[in-house]
Protein backbone atom coordinates (compact mmCIF):
# COMPACT_ATOMS: atom_id res chain seq x y z
CA UNK A 1 0.00 0.00 0.00
CA UNK A 2 1.20 3.54 -1.17
CA UNK A 3 0.53 5.85 1.72
CA UNK A 4 0.85 9.74 0.39
CA UNK A 5 1.87 12.54 2.99
CA UNK A 6 3.30 15.89 2.56
CA UNK A 7 6.57 15.86 2.65
CA UNK A 8 9.68 16.09 3.50
CA UNK A 9 9.93 13.78 6.07
CA UNK A 10 9.42 14.65 9.37
CA UNK A 11 6.29 16.46 9.16
CA UNK A 12 3.53 15.90 11.60
CA UNK A 13 1.87 14.55 8.44
CA UNK A 14 4.40 12.47 7.97
CA UNK A 15 4.29 11.10 12.02
CA UNK A 16 0.55 10.10 10.60
CA UNK A 17 1.28 8.10 7.72
CA UNK A 18 4.13 6.50 9.59
CA UNK A 19 0.90 5.44 12.12
CA UNK A 20 -1.60 4.72 9.66
CA UNK A 21 0.94 2.23 7.76
CA UNK A 22 1.24 0.42 11.35
CA UNK A 23 -2.34 -0.20 11.88
CA UNK A 24 -2.61 -0.99 8.16
CA UNK A 25 -2.12 -4.86 7.38
CA UNK A 26 0.87 -5.59 4.82
CA UNK A 27 3.14 -3.60 3.23
CA UNK A 28 2.77 -0.22 3.57
CA UNK A 29 5.32 2.20 2.22
CA UNK A 30 4.67 6.44 2.95
CA UNK A 31 5.73 8.29 0.35
CA UNK A 32 6.44 12.13 0.51
CA UNK A 33 4.26 14.39 -1.54
CA UNK A 34 4.94 18.25 -2.54
CA UNK A 35 2.09 19.35 -2.06
CA UNK A 36 -2.09 18.88 -0.76
CA UNK A 37 -3.22 19.05 -4.63
CA UNK A 38 -0.66 16.19 -5.58
CA UNK A 39 -1.43 14.14 -2.83
CA UNK A 40 -5.13 13.79 -4.04
CA UNK A 41 -4.25 13.83 -8.18
CA UNK A 42 -2.16 11.07 -6.78
CA UNK A 43 -5.20 9.07 -4.60
CA UNK A 44 -7.58 10.00 -7.68
CA UNK A 45 -5.16 9.13 -10.51
CA UNK A 46 -4.20 5.18 -9.08
CA UNK A 47 -0.41 6.40 -8.30
CA UNK A 48 -1.44 6.59 -4.13
CA UNK A 49 -3.47 3.94 -2.52
CA UNK A 50 -4.47 6.61 0.96
CA UNK A 51 -3.75 9.82 0.78
CA UNK A 52 -3.39 11.62 4.42
CA UNK A 53 -4.15 15.45 4.84
CA UNK A 54 -4.46 17.53 7.63
CA UNK A 55 -8.23 19.02 7.94
CA UNK A 56 -8.26 21.47 10.62
CA UNK A 57 -6.03 22.12 14.44
CA UNK A 58 -7.58 22.70 17.50
CA UNK A 59 -5.85 26.25 17.67
CA UNK A 60 -5.94 27.58 14.81
CA UNK A 61 -9.26 25.53 12.88
CA UNK A 62 -9.47 24.61 9.74
CA UNK A 63 -7.19 24.03 6.99
CA UNK A 64 -8.64 26.27 4.23
CA UNK A 65 -6.66 25.74 0.62
CA UNK A 66 -7.51 21.77 1.78
CA UNK A 67 -11.17 22.34 2.60
CA UNK A 68 -10.98 24.28 -0.99
CA UNK A 69 -9.66 20.90 -2.52
CA UNK A 70 -12.31 18.22 -0.93
CA UNK A 71 -14.99 20.38 -2.64
CA UNK A 72 -13.73 19.21 -5.94
CA UNK A 73 -12.96 15.57 -4.87
CA UNK A 74 -13.58 13.34 -8.07
CA UNK A 75 -13.37 9.51 -7.61
CA UNK A 76 -12.07 9.20 -4.44
CA UNK A 77 -13.47 10.49 -1.06
CA UNK A 78 -12.89 10.76 2.81
CA UNK A 79 -12.53 7.26 4.52
CA UNK A 80 -11.40 7.78 7.68
CA UNK A 81 -9.58 10.50 10.42
CA UNK A 82 -6.81 10.58 12.75
CA UNK A 83 -6.17 12.83 15.50
CA UNK A 84 -2.68 13.73 16.21
CA UNK A 85 -1.49 15.83 19.36
CA UNK A 86 1.04 18.28 18.36
CA UNK A 87 3.65 19.09 20.63
CA UNK A 88 5.54 21.81 19.43
CA UNK A 89 9.56 21.86 20.21
CA UNK A 90 11.79 24.60 19.39
CA UNK A 91 14.68 22.90 17.71
CA UNK A 92 18.35 23.86 16.76
CA UNK A 93 22.00 22.81 15.99
CA UNK A 94 23.08 24.27 19.20
CA UNK A 95 21.91 23.16 22.72
CA UNK A 96 21.52 27.13 23.92
CA UNK A 97 18.89 28.97 22.90
CA UNK A 98 20.10 32.32 23.48
CA UNK A 99 22.18 31.75 20.63
CA UNK A 100 19.17 31.51 17.97
CA UNK A 101 17.71 34.38 16.14
CA UNK A 102 15.93 33.42 13.30
CA UNK A 103 12.80 30.76 13.39
CA UNK A 104 11.59 28.78 10.75
CA UNK A 105 8.45 27.09 10.60
CA UNK A 106 4.87 26.40 8.80
CA UNK A 107 3.02 29.37 9.48
CA UNK A 108 0.27 27.70 11.48
CA UNK A 109 2.90 26.11 13.76
CA UNK A 110 4.20 29.84 14.43
CA UNK A 111 1.31 30.82 15.10
CA UNK A 112 0.56 28.00 17.74
CA UNK A 113 3.71 29.41 19.52
CA UNK A 114 2.96 32.72 18.95
CA UNK A 115 2.59 33.63 22.82
CA UNK A 116 5.72 31.35 23.71
CA UNK A 117 7.96 34.03 21.55
CA UNK A 118 5.93 37.37 22.49
CA UNK A 119 6.34 36.80 25.85
CA UNK A 120 9.75 35.03 26.60
CA UNK A 121 11.77 35.50 23.16
CA UNK A 122 10.72 38.90 21.74
CA UNK A 123 13.80 39.24 20.12
CA UNK A 124 13.40 35.86 17.43
CA UNK A 125 12.61 36.76 13.75
CA UNK A 126 9.65 33.98 13.36
CA UNK A 127 10.02 33.52 9.09
CA UNK A 128 7.18 30.98 7.49
CA UNK A 129 8.14 28.39 5.45
CA UNK A 130 6.32 25.70 3.66
CA UNK A 131 6.48 23.02 6.37
CA UNK A 132 7.78 22.03 9.93
CA UNK A 133 10.60 19.40 8.20
CA UNK A 134 11.72 21.69 5.28
CA UNK A 135 11.90 24.21 8.58
CA UNK A 136 14.37 21.22 10.27
CA UNK A 137 16.32 21.74 6.71
CA UNK A 138 16.79 25.48 7.11
CA UNK A 139 17.91 25.02 10.56
CA UNK A 140 20.16 22.00 9.74
CA UNK A 141 21.95 23.97 6.74
CA UNK A 142 22.12 27.64 8.41
CA UNK A 143 23.57 27.03 11.59
CA UNK A 144 23.37 28.38 15.08
CA UNK A 145 21.64 31.31 14.80
CA UNK A 146 18.60 29.13 13.20
CA UNK A 147 15.76 27.50 15.29
CA UNK A 148 12.94 25.34 13.76
CA UNK A 149 9.27 24.49 15.36
CA UNK A 150 8.46 20.81 14.88
CA UNK A 151 8.30 17.88 16.26
CA UNK A 152 10.54 15.82 18.48
CA UNK A 153 10.34 13.63 16.18
CA UNK A 154 11.68 15.51 13.68
CA UNK A 155 14.73 16.47 15.97
CA UNK A 156 16.13 12.88 16.04
CA UNK A 157 15.66 12.70 11.76
CA UNK A 158 17.16 15.89 11.05
CA UNK A 159 19.92 15.55 13.67
CA UNK A 160 19.10 18.86 15.54
CA UNK A 161 19.22 19.65 19.53
CA UNK A 162 15.89 20.25 21.46
CA UNK A 163 15.84 24.02 23.18
CA UNK A 164 12.98 24.03 24.40
CA UNK A 165 9.43 21.59 24.42
CA UNK A 166 5.53 21.74 24.81
CA UNK A 167 5.86 25.69 23.50
CA UNK A 168 2.58 25.69 21.90
CA UNK A 169 0.38 28.53 23.49
CA UNK A 170 -2.35 25.80 24.05
CA UNK A 171 -1.49 22.72 25.67
CA UNK A 172 -4.39 20.98 24.44
CA UNK A 173 -3.30 20.84 20.28
CA UNK A 174 -4.37 18.51 18.11
CA UNK A 175 -4.68 18.09 14.14
CA UNK A 176 -7.29 16.08 12.95
CA UNK A 177 -5.85 14.31 9.38
CA UNK A 178 -8.09 12.64 6.58
CA UNK A 179 -7.43 9.57 5.19
CA UNK A 180 -8.76 9.97 1.31
CA UNK A 181 -9.12 6.70 -0.72
CA UNK A 182 -11.04 5.56 -3.81
CA UNK A 183 -12.54 2.58 -1.96
CA UNK A 184 -15.96 3.54 1.03
CA UNK A 185 -15.83 2.73 4.05
CA UNK A 186 -18.86 0.19 5.62
CA UNK A 187 -20.62 1.24 8.58
CA UNK A 188 -19.18 0.60 11.98
CA UNK A 189 -22.05 1.69 14.58
CA UNK A 190 -19.90 4.81 15.35
CA UNK A 191 -19.38 7.12 12.40
CA UNK A 192 -19.32 10.26 10.81
CA UNK A 193 -20.17 11.97 7.53
CA UNK A 194 -18.53 15.06 5.80
CA UNK A 195 -21.09 16.86 2.86
CA UNK A 196 -20.48 20.08 1.33
CA UNK A 197 -23.05 22.11 -0.25
CA UNK A 198 -24.36 25.32 -1.49
CA UNK A 199 -27.87 27.30 -1.84
CA UNK A 200 -29.04 28.54 -5.08
CA UNK A 201 -30.08 31.98 -3.76
CA UNK A 202 -29.14 34.16 -0.75
CA UNK A 203 -32.68 33.92 1.13
CA UNK A 204 -33.60 34.40 4.49
CA UNK A 205 -33.55 30.58 6.21
CA UNK A 206 -31.75 28.33 3.93
CA UNK A 207 -29.46 27.06 5.90
CA UNK A 208 -32.07 26.76 8.94
CA UNK A 209 -33.91 24.63 7.03
CA UNK A 210 -30.45 22.51 6.14
CA UNK A 211 -29.91 22.35 10.21
CA UNK A 212 -33.48 21.56 10.22
CA UNK A 213 -33.33 18.47 8.22
CA UNK A 214 -30.43 17.04 10.84
CA UNK A 215 -32.44 18.49 13.97
CA UNK A 216 -35.97 16.87 13.34
CA UNK A 217 -33.64 13.60 13.30
CA UNK A 218 -31.97 14.30 16.43
CA UNK A 219 -28.37 13.97 14.51
CA UNK A 220 -25.86 15.80 16.09
CA UNK A 221 -23.68 18.15 13.50
CA UNK A 222 -19.90 17.81 14.96
CA UNK A 223 -18.74 20.65 12.78
CA UNK A 224 -20.03 23.31 10.64
CA UNK A 225 -17.94 25.54 8.45
CA UNK A 226 -18.37 27.79 5.72
CA UNK A 227 -15.82 28.82 2.69
CA UNK A 228 -16.28 31.75 0.20
CA UNK A 229 -17.90 30.70 -2.99
CA UNK A 230 -15.56 32.82 -4.74
CA UNK A 231 -17.36 34.57 -7.41
CA UNK A 232 -18.78 36.78 -5.24
CA UNK A 233 -18.32 38.22 -2.02
CA UNK A 234 -20.70 37.00 0.75
CA UNK A 235 -21.50 33.83 -0.73
CA UNK A 236 -20.48 30.58 0.89
CA UNK A 237 -20.54 27.44 0.58
CA UNK A 238 -21.79 25.48 3.53
CA UNK A 239 -19.00 21.90 5.24
CA UNK A 240 -21.04 19.98 7.96
CA UNK A 241 -19.79 16.90 9.84
CA UNK A 242 -22.87 15.04 11.30
CA UNK A 243 -22.85 11.71 13.19
CA UNK A 244 -23.76 8.52 10.95
CA UNK A 245 -23.17 6.93 7.97
CA UNK A 246 -24.71 7.97 4.20
CA UNK A 247 -25.59 4.18 4.62
CA UNK A 248 -28.20 4.46 7.35
CA UNK A 249 -32.03 4.89 6.92
CA UNK A 250 -32.13 7.98 9.42
CA UNK A 251 -29.31 9.81 6.94
CA UNK A 252 -30.10 8.71 3.99
CA UNK A 253 -34.34 10.52 4.59
CA UNK A 254 -32.12 13.62 5.77
CA UNK A 255 -29.76 13.95 2.88
CA UNK A 256 -32.84 13.29 0.43
CA UNK A 257 -34.45 16.21 1.86
CA UNK A 258 -31.53 18.32 2.04
CA UNK A 259 -30.85 17.82 -1.35
CA UNK A 260 -34.37 19.50 -2.67
CA UNK A 261 -33.36 22.72 -0.82
CA UNK A 262 -29.57 23.00 -1.89
CA UNK A 263 -28.39 23.56 -5.78
CA UNK A 264 -24.93 21.30 -5.22
CA UNK A 265 -24.50 18.97 -2.50
CA UNK A 266 -21.73 16.35 -2.56
CA UNK A 267 -21.18 13.10 -0.16
CA UNK A 268 -17.55 13.91 0.78
CA UNK A 269 -17.45 10.58 2.76
CA UNK A 270 -18.56 8.51 5.47
CA UNK A 271 -15.93 7.06 8.35
CA UNK A 272 -15.29 5.98 12.05
CA UNK A 273 -14.86 8.58 14.65
CA UNK A 274 -11.20 8.45 15.71
CA UNK A 275 -11.71 8.38 19.37
CA UNK A 276 -8.92 10.22 19.92
CA UNK A 277 -10.63 13.83 19.29
CA UNK A 278 -13.32 13.00 22.35
CA UNK A 279 -10.89 15.30 24.85
CA UNK A 280 -7.56 15.15 26.72
CA UNK B 1 -8.08 61.34 14.17
CA UNK B 2 -5.22 58.74 13.86
CA UNK B 3 -6.30 55.73 11.76
CA UNK B 4 -4.16 52.55 12.06
CA UNK B 5 -3.66 50.02 9.66
CA UNK B 6 -1.30 46.75 9.24
CA UNK B 7 1.95 48.61 8.04
CA UNK B 8 4.11 49.20 6.28
CA UNK B 9 2.76 51.46 3.57
CA UNK B 10 1.60 50.35 0.69
CA UNK B 11 -0.15 47.11 1.66
CA UNK B 12 -3.89 46.76 0.95
CA UNK B 13 -4.79 48.01 4.51
CA UNK B 14 -2.72 50.86 3.16
CA UNK B 15 -5.23 51.85 0.72
CA UNK B 16 -8.56 51.12 2.39
CA UNK B 17 -7.16 53.19 5.36
CA UNK B 18 -6.19 56.22 3.43
CA UNK B 19 -9.65 56.06 1.61
CA UNK B 20 -11.33 56.30 5.10
CA UNK B 21 -9.33 58.80 5.89
CA UNK B 22 -10.53 60.76 2.80
CA UNK B 23 -13.99 59.92 3.06
CA UNK B 24 -13.66 61.42 6.94
CA UNK B 25 -14.39 64.68 7.76
CA UNK B 26 -11.39 66.83 9.49
CA UNK B 27 -7.62 66.22 9.33
CA UNK B 28 -6.87 62.46 9.58
CA UNK B 29 -3.17 60.71 9.66
CA UNK B 30 -2.59 56.73 8.80
CA UNK B 31 -0.48 54.86 11.20
CA UNK B 32 1.18 52.11 10.30
CA UNK B 33 0.92 49.36 12.99
CA UNK B 34 2.88 45.85 13.32
CA UNK B 35 0.20 43.88 13.97
CA UNK B 36 -3.68 43.35 14.11
CA UNK B 37 -3.54 42.99 17.97
CA UNK B 38 -1.15 46.28 17.99
CA UNK B 39 -4.44 47.81 16.34
CA UNK B 40 -7.11 46.80 18.33
CA UNK B 41 -4.41 47.88 21.38
CA UNK B 42 -4.35 51.17 20.23
CA UNK B 43 -7.89 51.76 19.80
CA UNK B 44 -9.19 50.80 22.86
CA UNK B 45 -6.47 52.38 24.92
CA UNK B 46 -6.85 55.65 23.02
CA UNK B 47 -3.90 56.21 21.10
CA UNK B 48 -5.90 55.58 17.75
CA UNK B 49 -8.98 56.90 16.91
CA UNK B 50 -9.75 53.92 14.88
CA UNK B 51 -8.46 50.65 13.35
CA UNK B 52 -8.84 49.31 9.78
CA UNK B 53 -8.02 45.10 9.55
CA UNK B 54 -9.06 42.45 7.04
CA UNK B 55 -11.94 40.16 7.91
CA UNK B 56 -12.39 37.73 5.06
CA UNK B 57 -11.08 37.58 1.12
CA UNK B 58 -13.52 36.43 -1.79
CA UNK B 59 -11.39 33.90 -2.76
CA UNK B 60 -9.32 32.89 0.07
CA UNK B 61 -11.81 33.35 2.75
CA UNK B 62 -11.64 34.81 6.75
CA UNK B 63 -8.45 35.85 8.07
CA UNK B 64 -8.61 33.14 11.36
CA UNK B 65 -6.09 35.53 13.39
CA UNK B 66 -8.72 38.84 12.96
CA UNK B 67 -11.32 36.37 13.55
CA UNK B 68 -10.36 35.46 17.26
CA UNK B 69 -9.05 38.83 18.38
CA UNK B 70 -12.85 40.05 17.39
CA UNK B 71 -14.06 37.33 20.01
CA UNK B 72 -12.13 39.47 22.61
CA UNK B 73 -12.55 42.70 22.22
CA UNK B 74 -13.75 44.76 25.35
CA UNK B 75 -14.62 48.62 24.96
CA UNK B 76 -13.94 48.46 21.50
CA UNK B 77 -16.76 47.51 18.10
CA UNK B 78 -17.08 46.95 14.87
CA UNK B 79 -18.37 50.37 13.67
CA UNK B 80 -17.58 49.65 9.54
CA UNK B 81 -16.84 48.11 7.07
CA UNK B 82 -15.47 48.40 3.73
CA UNK B 83 -14.77 46.53 0.57
CA UNK B 84 -11.76 46.85 -1.37
CA UNK B 85 -11.51 45.25 -4.93
CA UNK B 86 -8.05 43.23 -4.98
CA UNK B 87 -6.12 43.54 -7.78
CA UNK B 88 -2.53 41.75 -7.52
CA UNK B 89 0.26 42.56 -9.57
CA UNK B 90 3.91 40.91 -10.05
CA UNK B 91 6.36 43.88 -9.13
CA UNK B 92 10.03 43.67 -9.21
CA UNK B 93 13.09 46.14 -10.35
CA UNK B 94 13.64 44.57 -13.46
CA UNK B 95 11.27 45.06 -16.54
CA UNK B 96 11.68 41.42 -18.03
CA UNK B 97 9.50 38.75 -15.93
CA UNK B 98 12.32 35.99 -17.14
CA UNK B 99 14.73 37.08 -14.59
CA UNK B 100 12.63 36.31 -11.83
CA UNK B 101 13.22 33.84 -10.09
CA UNK B 102 11.73 34.38 -6.08
CA UNK B 103 8.13 35.95 -5.40
CA UNK B 104 7.77 37.42 -1.95
CA UNK B 105 4.26 38.17 -0.74
CA UNK B 106 1.62 37.76 2.43
CA UNK B 107 0.51 34.10 2.35
CA UNK B 108 -3.00 34.89 1.65
CA UNK B 109 -1.98 36.71 -1.77
CA UNK B 110 0.41 33.95 -2.59
CA UNK B 111 -2.59 31.74 -1.86
CA UNK B 112 -4.80 34.20 -4.84
CA UNK B 113 -1.91 34.12 -7.61
CA UNK B 114 -1.34 30.09 -7.18
CA UNK B 115 -2.66 29.11 -10.40
CA UNK B 116 -0.91 32.32 -12.26
CA UNK B 117 1.89 31.02 -10.87
CA UNK B 118 1.61 26.86 -11.43
CA UNK B 119 0.35 27.33 -15.10
CA UNK B 120 2.90 30.47 -16.36
CA UNK B 121 5.32 30.28 -14.15
CA UNK B 122 6.08 26.87 -12.11
CA UNK B 123 9.57 27.71 -11.46
CA UNK B 124 9.48 30.53 -9.53
CA UNK B 125 9.91 30.19 -5.77
CA UNK B 126 6.78 31.24 -3.93
CA UNK B 127 8.09 33.06 -0.32
CA UNK B 128 5.59 33.89 2.30
CA UNK B 129 6.51 37.46 4.41
CA UNK B 130 4.55 39.57 6.92
CA UNK B 131 2.87 41.49 3.74
CA UNK B 132 2.74 42.59 0.64
CA UNK B 133 4.57 45.59 1.80
CA UNK B 134 7.14 43.53 3.13
CA UNK B 135 7.05 41.72 -0.04
CA UNK B 136 7.77 45.20 -1.75
CA UNK B 137 10.61 46.47 0.47
CA UNK B 138 12.66 42.70 -0.07
CA UNK B 139 12.01 42.75 -4.03
CA UNK B 140 13.37 46.27 -4.06
CA UNK B 141 16.76 45.20 -1.41
CA UNK B 142 17.68 41.99 -3.39
CA UNK B 143 17.18 43.09 -6.92
CA UNK B 144 16.25 41.38 -10.69
CA UNK B 145 15.80 37.61 -9.71
CA UNK B 146 13.41 38.75 -6.89
CA UNK B 147 9.44 39.55 -7.10
CA UNK B 148 6.95 40.85 -4.99
CA UNK B 149 3.07 40.15 -5.40
CA UNK B 150 1.57 43.68 -4.56
CA UNK B 151 -0.86 46.52 -5.67
CA UNK B 152 0.25 48.82 -8.16
CA UNK B 153 0.07 51.62 -6.00
CA UNK B 154 2.68 49.61 -4.12
CA UNK B 155 4.92 49.94 -7.39
CA UNK B 156 4.79 53.65 -7.09
CA UNK B 157 5.52 53.82 -3.23
CA UNK B 158 8.77 51.17 -3.32
CA UNK B 159 9.49 52.17 -7.43
CA UNK B 160 9.34 48.75 -8.69
CA UNK B 161 8.26 47.80 -12.29
CA UNK B 162 4.52 45.67 -13.27
CA UNK B 163 6.02 42.63 -14.44
CA UNK B 164 2.56 41.38 -14.50
CA UNK B 165 -0.95 42.64 -13.80
CA UNK B 166 -4.25 41.37 -12.58
CA UNK B 167 -2.67 37.98 -11.71
CA UNK B 168 -5.10 36.51 -8.96
CA UNK B 169 -6.69 33.73 -10.02
CA UNK B 170 -10.18 34.85 -9.97
CA UNK B 171 -10.97 38.10 -11.67
CA UNK B 172 -13.31 38.78 -8.90
CA UNK B 173 -11.80 39.35 -5.98
CA UNK B 174 -12.61 41.33 -3.14
CA UNK B 175 -11.34 41.81 0.92
CA UNK B 176 -13.90 42.77 3.36
CA UNK B 177 -12.24 45.64 5.94
CA UNK B 178 -13.65 46.30 9.60
CA UNK B 179 -13.63 49.58 10.69
CA UNK B 180 -12.96 49.56 15.11
CA UNK B 181 -13.90 52.48 17.15
CA UNK B 182 -15.02 52.75 20.70
CA UNK B 183 -17.76 54.76 19.49
CA UNK B 184 -21.04 52.85 18.01
CA UNK B 185 -22.54 53.48 15.15
CA UNK B 186 -26.35 54.57 14.96
CA UNK B 187 -28.70 53.08 12.57
CA UNK B 188 -29.00 53.94 9.01
CA UNK B 189 -32.13 51.78 7.70
CA UNK B 190 -29.42 49.72 5.85
CA UNK B 191 -27.35 47.96 8.53
CA UNK B 192 -25.81 44.93 9.25
CA UNK B 193 -24.50 43.06 13.29
CA UNK B 194 -21.92 40.84 14.06
CA UNK B 195 -22.09 38.66 16.86
CA UNK B 196 -19.77 35.81 18.24
CA UNK B 197 -21.45 33.05 20.77
CA UNK B 198 -20.67 29.52 21.97
CA UNK B 199 -23.30 26.97 23.21
CA UNK B 200 -22.23 24.82 26.85
CA UNK B 201 -22.44 21.88 25.67
CA UNK B 202 -22.43 19.92 22.40
CA UNK B 203 -26.19 18.83 21.75
CA UNK B 204 -28.02 17.95 19.14
CA UNK B 205 -30.07 21.36 17.58
CA UNK B 206 -28.40 23.49 19.29
CA UNK B 207 -27.29 26.00 16.18
CA UNK B 208 -30.65 25.32 14.68
CA UNK B 209 -32.10 26.93 17.66
CA UNK B 210 -30.04 30.02 17.38
CA UNK B 211 -30.93 29.83 13.61
CA UNK B 212 -34.28 29.70 14.37
CA UNK B 213 -34.55 33.25 16.29
CA UNK B 214 -33.86 34.53 12.61
CA UNK B 215 -35.69 32.72 10.55
CA UNK B 216 -38.83 33.15 12.41
CA UNK B 217 -38.35 36.49 12.12
CA UNK B 218 -37.08 36.54 8.40
CA UNK B 219 -33.96 38.05 9.77
CA UNK B 220 -31.31 37.35 6.78
CA UNK B 221 -28.04 36.05 7.82
CA UNK B 222 -24.97 37.19 5.78
CA UNK B 223 -22.17 35.56 7.62
CA UNK B 224 -21.93 32.06 9.54
CA UNK B 225 -18.18 31.00 10.59
CA UNK B 226 -17.18 29.09 12.96
CA UNK B 227 -13.81 29.21 14.67
CA UNK B 228 -12.40 26.06 16.91
CA UNK B 229 -13.01 26.78 20.95
CA UNK B 230 -9.37 26.01 21.15
CA UNK B 231 -9.50 24.14 24.58
CA UNK B 232 -10.94 20.86 22.80
CA UNK B 233 -10.74 19.20 19.30
CA UNK B 234 -14.76 19.29 18.23
CA UNK B 235 -15.78 22.50 20.07
CA UNK B 236 -16.57 25.59 18.29
CA UNK B 237 -17.47 29.38 18.85
CA UNK B 238 -19.63 30.73 15.85
CA UNK B 239 -19.63 34.17 14.46
CA UNK B 240 -22.97 35.29 12.77
CA UNK B 241 -23.51 38.44 10.50
CA UNK B 242 -26.97 39.34 10.02
CA UNK B 243 -29.18 42.22 8.30
CA UNK B 244 -30.70 44.56 10.97
CA UNK B 245 -29.00 46.55 13.37
CA UNK B 246 -28.68 45.96 17.43
CA UNK B 247 -31.07 48.67 18.06
CA UNK B 248 -34.05 47.52 16.22
CA UNK B 249 -36.81 45.83 18.31
CA UNK B 250 -36.86 42.44 15.81
CA UNK B 251 -33.08 42.14 16.50
CA UNK B 252 -33.65 43.15 20.33
CA UNK B 253 -35.88 40.30 20.21
CA UNK B 254 -33.85 37.70 18.46
CA UNK B 255 -30.63 38.46 20.27
CA UNK B 256 -32.63 38.18 23.40
CA UNK B 257 -34.45 34.40 22.91
CA UNK B 258 -30.46 33.29 21.71
CA UNK B 259 -28.91 34.42 24.69
CA UNK B 260 -31.06 32.35 26.93
CA UNK B 261 -30.15 29.34 24.21
CA UNK B 262 -25.95 30.38 24.70
CA UNK B 263 -23.35 30.35 27.38
CA UNK B 264 -21.87 33.36 25.93
CA UNK B 265 -22.78 36.04 23.27
CA UNK B 266 -20.70 39.32 22.49
CA UNK B 267 -22.32 41.53 20.16
CA UNK B 268 -19.54 42.74 18.22
CA UNK B 269 -20.95 45.91 16.50
CA UNK B 270 -23.93 47.14 14.21
CA UNK B 271 -23.09 49.07 10.99
CA UNK B 272 -23.52 50.30 7.80
CA UNK B 273 -23.66 47.68 5.06
CA UNK B 274 -21.08 48.70 2.44
CA UNK B 275 -22.72 48.33 -0.89
CA UNK B 276 -19.92 47.73 -2.79
CA UNK B 277 -20.20 44.08 -1.31
CA UNK B 278 -23.30 43.68 -3.55
CA UNK B 279 -21.31 42.09 -6.85
CA UNK B 280 -19.41 43.20 -9.79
Amino acid sequence: MKIGYLGPPGSYSYEVACQYAAETAGAAECIAMPSFSSIIEGVEQGQLDTGIIPIENSTHGAVASVMDLLANLRQSSVCGEMVLAIEHCLLSQGTSIESIKHVFSHEQALEQCRGFFSSQHPHMELIPCSSTSQACEMAQKYGNAYGAVASRAAAQLYDLAVAAQNIQDNAFNQTRFLVIAVTKTKPTGRDKTSIVFAFPDDCPGSLFNVLKSFASRNINLTRVESRPAKHIMGKYIFYIDFSGHVDEQICIAALAEISEQVCWLKVLGSYPIDSRRMGR
